[in-house]
């Protein structure tokens, strides 16, 4: 048995659903399969800043409407250092733009159901999945469905947005790619507590005993990170040890208290930047986390995620109906070429605020000019500022 | 026998003769004592890019002269790497400063001219210098004079504005100071060359085979580098190979050559990024290279010394005349504040323009990638532009 669509995509994140949706909206079909339920994709926590564009682009598509009643509207960030705080007006420095706290699985459960509604297929856990001929012009999809049947997707084109340590990337043979890779000698330790906000704003914080950084998802519920060891194990972190870590590097004004609460869920991950070139192969076309990992400083991965699918989604759009494939085949260029600057803001902000030790003296040094120059330059602060609300397409 | 100044100085170079001409507009008297021969100081080739403000305080030592009629006026600089050029309107972009191309030695000579008018004491071709009892109020400096007979000064203060390798620093205990290092793994080879212009400003350039800088020093002869190994022998660069790599590395606009030249001087220097922390001990203080090293991109090595005096002669002045020592107390801080800024903008623009092997295929791409983002952003061209024409004293 076997099914028909004019593109197959692999992953039911946000490269995936926003990739289905502008298809839609182009008038091609698409199938999305996914390994795992609807409900683990929808309560997964992620990321949680949008860039002022997917928000935009979430009104466009008819899926803001939960969006604009329960996100928070960030107009700025605040930096610390040493003794020293100070605030980034980001939407002054951009000329009016602003980022958005939404958490990435309430963007998924929005874009689920609205694909859901539209009939759209999405087949959630299913297994095996392997791509196949891709560098013909009949690539398929053969897993199995949820019951273990064996299927098999016939497909015009094939997007991989399978994530990081999906089967995507692999089916590009090892000659034609090259894999960029750096891990950090430090992971974080996140969490979320029941309490109150205790800041307006996210705080990233360069403590001499390591980063922290200071974020909300809602009036209730409160999302916190240290600098920890990435190979430690989280019960020697027991709530009291996670508090007085969090007020000893975040609370430097004297005059401002971070409000404890009940810590109901935590976890260490590693921070990694990868990227590979290229992101194509045939008619297999990576997107999202397949083909590139930032760490989450700089909260970049969604987004570039989405903005790989937009640029992939008009070239698809422009060979399946225009029968034009000029788009399709420089999409690895030009998403690359922007994966690249976020890619450097992240590793950027990443080294600038957390303790290395692997680092010299002299640049650990130089990391602190960097957060001084930064707190007194407005040119430095504008910089950041328009890579934190989201790069122009065309730059 | 033995002589008495108020402040003794060791050091005839841009630090040290600053400091001595701003001391005399001060009323205070001073005495730079000098290993090497006025006719060596007078004819060393080093730096030569001038920050706005040294011009303007040259001028308003009445020392302007030559400079205004001999130098270039630079108001941009133009920046390469892979196939693309971009230029940075400096002027434009910190609206309406500029830098001056006037090299080193003629600052000296114009200097070492100046206190000579005045009747200011410059001993040249001393030896064995040595300061002692800095931690007294009565620090002196002994020293042999040019015919070899001891002699000493007496002295309130002492400044070692004597460099890298002068015995100043060393008159610091070593548990009292930090030293920060780096040193990198390439060098320059720096050529002079009787040739016509080839560009009407500096062109930075990052080619795959390495650095190269086209920089100018009059209409009649022009000052080039190329990043080389820094233990290659000179003798290992006959002039052809200089010249074929640089219309390599600088020759990528295709309508436009390089005009070559007769080579006259040539020589390969490493690069080093140092600082000393503290920069006072008792009643000595230091300046300049004894401090503080950059490598040479970014032009900020002469600058940073004259920055160094400009603020030391306040607070020496103070001192010596209204009895207040908190500024000569905080010198130290005020100082390396803005040398930590000018490290990290050197550092910067180090890594960010040479080909460097010990980095990963990441970091690499990285470099390109602040290269791409410069290239297309206003804002980060800006803070660039910030740094090249010189930070304002109290950021």
């Amino acid at each position: 048995m076997s099914q028909r669509t004019q593109v197959g995509i692999v992953g039911c994140g946000p490269a995936g659903l926003f990739l289905s949706h502008l298809l839609h909206r182009a008038g091609i079909e698409s199938v999305i399969l996914e390994n795992r339920s609807r409900e683990a994709v929808e309560s997964t926590i992620r990321a949680g800043v949008l860039e002022h564009w997917v928000t935009d682009l979430m009104r466009g598509m008819g899926l803001g409407g939960r969006m604009d009643r329960e996100a928070h509207i960030h107009s700025g960030i605040t930096l610390q250092y040493g003794p020293n705080r100070f605030h980034l007006d980001v939407t002054e420095l951009t000329g009016g733009k602003q980022v958005t706290v939404y958490a990435q699985h309430e963007v998924l459960r929005d874009l689920i159901a609205g694909r859901v509604a539209d009939g759209g297929a999405i087949h959630f856990e299913v297994t095996d999945t392997a791509f196949h001929d891709v560098e013909t012009e009949a690539p398929r999809i053969a897993f199995r469905d949820k019951d273990g049947t064996p299927d098999e997707l016939l497909c015009d084109y094939v997007v991989a947005a399978d994530g990081f340590h999906g089967p995507g990337r692999k089916a590009i043979p090892e000659g034609t790619r090259q894999e960029y890779n750096k891990t950090y000698p430090f992971g974080w330790l996140g969490i979320l507590a029941r309490a109150p906000i205790s800041w307006h704003e996210l705080i990233y914080a360069r403590h001499e005993d390591g980063f922290a950084l200071l974020s909300t998802r809602s009036p209730e519920i409160q999302r916190m990170y240290i600098q920890c060891d990435p190979a430690d194990d989280i019960a020697n972190w027991p709530d009291a040890r996670i508090w007085a870590e969090l007020h000893k590097r975040l609370e430097i004004a004297g005059n401002w208290h971070l409000s404890e609460g009940d810590i109901f869920q935590k976890g260490i991950i590693p921070l990694r930047s990868f990227v590979c070139e290229t992101m194509r192969h045939g008619r297999l076309f990576l997107a999202g986390d397949a083909a590139h990992i930032v760490p989450p400083t700089g909260a970049k991965g969604l987004n570039l995620a989405v903005a790989d699918v937009l640029v992939l989604s008009r070239a698809l759009e422009d060979a399946i109906r225009h029968h034009r494939t000029e788009r399709l085949d420089a999409y690895p260029a030009t998403a690359l070429r922007r994966i690249w600057k976020a890619e450097r803001f992240s590793w950027m902000m990443t080294t600038m605020l957390h303790v290395d030790e692997t680092e010299s003296p002299f640049e650990h040094r130089i990391r602190m000019a960097d957060l001084d120059f930064l707190s007194g330059s407005r040119n430095a602060q504008a910089a950041v500022a328009e890579n934190y609300v989201g790069l122009p397409f065309d730059a």
